[in-house]
């Protein structure tokens, strides 16, 4: 059968070529599609399902913080983008430009957003008046273009989804308050729901993001020891007001211009979980975050009662507050386990007739394969608590291949033997000074990842230059 | 105080001046905001939570038919757009047209989306193989671009936003059920949701959508008689497959094409909520949809003990599964009262010190303005009584209001006469002629709404012409 066919070539092993394997479970997993916009993706209703996943539960802990969600147009007039020196420098390069509307040519061309700092900057100086209407903590979700030369699947495309907050301030302290507040948000959110650890730090000035002030990241350590920046939160101080004109009326009666932030996470997240959690078998999705948690494979479904009871089964687990689905097609339980594993369905089920006999079904996680056989009374318990398990020893696992996969370098060889041999974090001490930054980059293709909250001092000097260090710094290759 | 004043000027009263009634509450309620993109509009949170909760609602109605969301590039190749000869005369004189990547022109420039069927079609052309591949039933929640002249808030925008759903299916018989399950979906969710009556029906060949074989449609009467089309099916038959040469192979092993429908559903509902339940105080929005269904006033807030008690009566609301705010701004009850009805959040509870004496609180129905006086320890009860029964009267109300402005007229002097003196729509009988309807729309600027599904034999021949007839039409001006 055609349709069982995907099944029989096993997809590259990871340990082989990381690059192949990676693309090899993004198609077999069907999670997206190549378009013919080149450089655009199409996602497919099993990698879309992940993203509503993390859009929903990313979305209740935005609003539990206050944030409101609003819808800006998808355009900026060219003036409106140039009005940040900063900030167009760094996007100008790479937008798309409109510049006919229906059969005539716009009076003044307009970009497809590649963020909206200058819209919502826009919307801000008419919006905000006094003390009274501050602080404004919006966030919107939408897709942004970027015409990047080199497209990745999920990490690097030419349109890509995400959400951007952008926050006004009376003052430069609770700008600072929600700029970490929403980095931590977003640490917590990888940790607990994608079961992904992070490095939280902060970016250098040649990282950062353009127009700000400071930039924090989280930064996630992929399989074969690559960093990917998995989300960012921005501090503008009052950079933007200055250039928009965004104040108001202080209580003192004072005009002063606002504190803005903005804060962004994208698809790529979608990257990342396979990079981190996937094996030689494909997809493995932590049970939070999966769109279906539970496969239930009927053995001999053509004997009286096998479908019947998986049917029943589902019931119980959809119940229970589960996602399962029974796969009841036509192909062999073979198949189906490989289709399961490819996927990522955190655990499946099997029963046969002989199990329903003995009123008994078999759990298998996706992640140790590790196999419990249970009375049938007993699922929706059994399989709730290996769920659980499941996700926590996820991120054990990972934060594990992280802390064995960092590395500590106090002089220039040992970091470039590091860097070169071990993939994986290195930390090491810096100057403060961007030529080091380039000079490391030239040498290794490591770069600054950030300077992480949690300082240590392994030495005096900068790894680089041997001058006096100020920072300790996580290096890496990145995505 | 500046943040009072906004309520000090009343509104256009919509007796006087409707469209000026229309535009004062979009901007009072705070629902959407102008930007400095020509055409294209802001949706400010209270406009977006309307949207998020009508989303959130058709979404669960979709995937319970098997719906399955995905997301396409927002770009169109010009020659992918070509595709189909009447798609796209349809619409590239309203597309914008990118035609700048970064610094370096396009070889070939692409649209920004009117409507995806082509991205679709181009997609299907590769993933349908068999017929073991179909249905393929898929939607996606995305913005679109269309350069329109004249633009309204929420009713007519360069960009707004929707779901679009395109299917595949392998016979002519499913696409056509497809297309009418999909019809009757939207108008059940007006219906039940929107408190919004509908008429269910066909568009005229001179109506329908472009590369369409049949666009069924779901037409609504606003306050002021005029019509606005809420919600279109369209079933497509194999004219979009032999374009772009989507077959499959079926079981008998013969290649056939498919045969697929497309449907949508807009934020223009939103203009039809404020256009059918609005009245000279705001907004009226139906419980369900409310974004905040319970507005809980204090009154005499500084007295001891009123804030608390209306903080614990919004815990008890909130527990009961209800949408709750109190509102504990420095605003004096009165203002707060209007700020609730401009918003059009369906109920407020009074409660001020002697209220919390007697244990007692006062109800306010928004649309009715009844009062009900209740003991604090029912009002869970009682605002889930009243919120459901305002829920049915809402719709009752409309469909009587519809009712009462739908006109029959059998003669063509009549026809025009009621047209011109009788906002609403008129019932009359055609001959199946575009001509007539092209004068019809010459003489009285009404267009033909929809061939309802409910036929009624009203004469014998058509109201223009006075041919024999072969369908009654529901005739009427239109947003």
């Amino acid at each position: 059968m055609a349709e069982d066919k995907k099944f029989v070539e096993a997809i590259t092993s990871m340990d082989v070529d990381f690059a192949q394997w990676y693309t090899d479970v993004v198609k077999k997993a069907e999670l997206m599609g190549y378009s013919s916009v080149k450089g655009c993706m199409i996602f497919k209703p099993a990698g879309y399902a992940i993203w509503e996943n993390i859009k929903a539960e990313l979305d209740k802990r935005f609003k539990e913080t206050g944030v409101e969600n609003v819808y800006m147009p998808m355009f900026i007039p060219e003036s409106l983008l140039q009005r940040e020196k900063d900030h167009v420098e760094g996007f100008a390069p790479e937008v798309a430009w409109v510049t006919y509307g229906g059969l005539n040519p716009l009076q003044e061309r307009m970009c497809v957003r590649p963020t909206s700092e200058t819209l919502f900057c826009d919307f801000y100086k008419d919006e905000i008046q006094s003390y009274r209407d501050l602080p404004k903590v919006y966030n919107q979700w939408c897709s942004v273009v970027r015409w990047e030369k080199e497209t990745r699947p999920f990490l690097r495309s030419r349109e890509f989804l995400w959400q951007e907050g952008h926050t006004a301030h009376a003052t430069a302290e609770e700008a600072e308050a929600r700029t970490q507040q929403m980095l931590n948000l977003y640490a917590d959110f990888c940790e607990d729901f994608l079961a992904i650890p992070v490095v939280r730090g902060r970016k250098t000035d040649k990282e950062k993001f353009a127009g700000a002030e400071a930039t924090y990241t989280i930064e996630a350590l992929m399989h074969d020891g690559k960093a990917l920046q998995s989300g960012t939160s921005h501090n503008f101080g009052d950079g933007f007001a200055k250039a928009f004109g965004i104040q108001y009326t202080d209580k003192d009666n004072k005009l002063k211009y606002v504190h803005q932030t903005s804060w962004g996470m994208t698809t790529r997240l979608i990257g990342a979980l396979i990079m981190v959690h996937g094996d030689d078998s494909g997809l493995v999705l932590p049970p939070r975050v999966a769109p279906v948690q539970v496969d239930i494979i009927p053995v001999m479904q053509k004997k009286a009662g096998v479908l019947e009871k998986a049917a029943e089964v589902k019931e119980k687990l959809i119940k229970a507050g589960l996602r399962v689905k029974v796969d009841d097609s036509d192909k062999n339980p073979g198949w189906k386990f490989s289709e399961q594993e490819m996927r990522g369905i955190p655990v499946r089920i099997e029963m046969g007739p002989r199990d329903i006999e003995a009123n008994q079904a078999v759990i298998v996680r996706r992640d140790t394969r590790e196999k419990t056989v249970v009375s049938i009374d007993e699922l929706d318990v059994k399989v709730k608590e290996i769920l659980d398990t499941m996700q926590v020893e996820m991120l054990e696992r990972a934060r594990k291949h992280r802390d064995t996969h960092t590395y500590v370098a106090t002089d220039y060889e040992e970091f470039k033997q590091t860097v070169a041999n071990k993939p994986g974090f290195v930390k090491a001490m810096w100057c403060g000074n961007e030529e080091c930054e380039n000079k490391i980059k030239e040498d290794t293709t490591a770069t600054s990842r950030c300077m992480p909250f949690n300082q240590e001092k392994l030495s005096d000097v900068c790894v680089c230059c041997g001058k006096p260090a100020t920072k300790m710094v996580y290096w890496g290759k990145a995505y």
